[in-house]
């Protein structure tokens, strides 16, 4: 029998999946990412597919490496400080900025330009069992949370963006365009305190989930072309919905945009200049109030939850996310 | 020689520019509007010449009519109350509302979607000797504010109307796209309060103009292509501007979209999503500010007259209009 290699344990392997800009692969081998100053090392629990994780299989970003933004995991190393974290169930923010220009210094690291994105842009991201983040990016998950919740906590966080950035009123009538999992989160968190939301999708299984939270829906094409909604929120991931909501809006409206596209499209402005309407860009969210809305259950994400599949059935889970009336599938990494 | 017609004075005509879709016409036989309840008859002293209007030759709208929405007059004729407003001198609001929508109702008939709006649609406009408007559009003249000026009182509205909507901050950097009429409007305006503001174009006559008022200019191809700016008010009238602006303004930035541009032109919004930026489209303005900043001298809009026509050389004057360093051009209905 062979001795063992001496430097076998210097770098540890672990299994990921790694996109090669053309390909999916599910490596048993993958280099262990090693957490630098004030980061962590995360095992991750669970990871969610995000339909970001769908545009970057066309091309989106130009990504190579391991995908996955969307996850709850243990911190299983630190180095620097906050050994304290060591042990504690985490959610993290996903951009990762330079740490000294404008942006960084005033708090807004997302907006960083020279910043990483996990698992969207220069950073191997959570679809492995093992990711690196700075420290500052972690939140602990409070104890009545499930995992199955917690995954949700990035998407969510990015719903409340919406919020966050637009004053939507307790008298506004609000549509979202778009049935996918955004979309709903989206209804979910605008429905809160008593807003006339209405989900519009083609895909009647996602809007039953909404009906069930007692959101109104409308099939797409039963949309009137009729300007009647305060706040549109552009969630369809699709070219066209820009369009769409500019059809629906009001005079002096707000659209508030989700969709990120791997294709570009053109669209017209000049109704939004004569009708004298706000388009606002809208990404990442705040965590807090996405964890404590799991912690209060006063939205509930499981029932998004239409897969589970162990890591090791990866490939499988990207298959199933692809279909039309699914909506969230998780990556369990704990089987 | 033959009897005057008893019946020749129940119309009254007057000199008008017609536009028939195609082709704009001179008429010296045009028929005078009557003014309905509550309106008033205003026989015109100035009008301006404004890039709508020039967008409307081009079949913006479709309007066929008399165009012209830039005036100053003095009202000739009142029907029904506010009788003391006849012999003053005024200026209007160019936007009819239908008066009974949820729009007209909150004082928001510039977005009633019955509206009229003076010579830019279903309404003729003020390139005639007389106009109606209703007496609620009318803003009185102040005295010390000459013809020249107060016709000016329309497009520096517009101009108030980017800080009616959006708060700019004395420390925000601007940029100004288009250094026509407007964009050297909304730049004036802009640097009244101190804001660092950038006023960038292709016509070095226009640009000094600006630098006459202490602003600051920029050759459009000396632009760097840098995300720089906090707030960049887009009013190139082209429909490249939005995309030179998506180019230059910073994350979370703001950008007031001025152009409506006859000819639409697709725009990709994906960049906007991702800096969270937020797109306003605006459009016609507050008078009253207006009209102060004129009677203050606090801007000066005379250094804009590039030309003024008697108004029988109207035709002479679009020609001029159509120049490349021909700022504003002034119709004199008074000689």
């Amino acid at each position: 029998m062979l001795p063992l290699c001496p430097y076998a344990n210097l770098v540890d392997e672990m299994r990921a999946l790694f996109f090669d800009s053309v390909v999916l692969h599910l490596l048993d081998t993958y280099r262990q990412p090693q957490p630098d100053e004030n980061e962590a090392l995360i095992r991750v629990l669970m990871a969610g597919i995000c339909g970001t994780d769908m545009e970057i299989m066309k091309g989106y970003k130009g990504f190579n490496g391991v995908p996955g933004h969307e996850f709850v995991g243990v911190v299983e190393k630190v180095t620097g400080g906050y050994s304290n974290l060591v042990g504690k169930r985490v959610v993290g923010e996903i951009n990762l900025g330079c740490g000294v220009c404008d942006y960084c210094l005033r708090d807004n690291e997302k907006h960083c330009p020279e910043r990483a994105t996990l698992g969207i842009s220069d950073k191997d991201g959570a679809f492995a069992e093992y990711l690196t983040l700075p420290l500052k990016n972690l939140w602990e998950v409070p104890k009545g949370v499930a995992d199955e919740q917690a995954v949700f906590t990035e998407p969510l966080a990015a719903a409340f963006e919406i919020v966050e950035q637009v004053h939507v009123r307790p008298t506004d009538k609000v549509l979202v365009l778009g049935d996918g999992k955004l979309g709903l989160l989206a209804s979910f968190v605008l429905a809160q305190w008593g807003t006339d939301v209405t989900l519009a999708g083609r895909h009647e299984a996602k809007l039953a989930l909404a009906r069930q939270q007692r959101i109104k829906t409308k099939r797409a094409e039963e949309l009137p072309k009729k300007k009647a909604y305060d706040v549109v929120v552009e969630a369809t991931g699709s070219a066209h919905g820009i369009a769409l909501a500019l059809d629906m809006v009001k005079p002096r409206g707000v659209i508030v945009v989700k969709s990120t596209v791997a294709e570009g499209k053109g669209i017209d402005l000049t109704p939004a200049v004569i009708s004298e309407v706000t388009v606002v860009g809208s990404r990442c969210g705040p965590f807090p109030p996405a964890l404590e809305a799991l912690e209060s259950n006063r939205i509930d994400v499981r029932s998004l939850v239409s897969a589970v599949y162990p890591f090791r059935e990866a490939l499988k889970a990207f298959e199933k996310a692809s279909e039309k009336e699914v909506v969230k599938v998780l990556l369990d990494f704990r089987t």
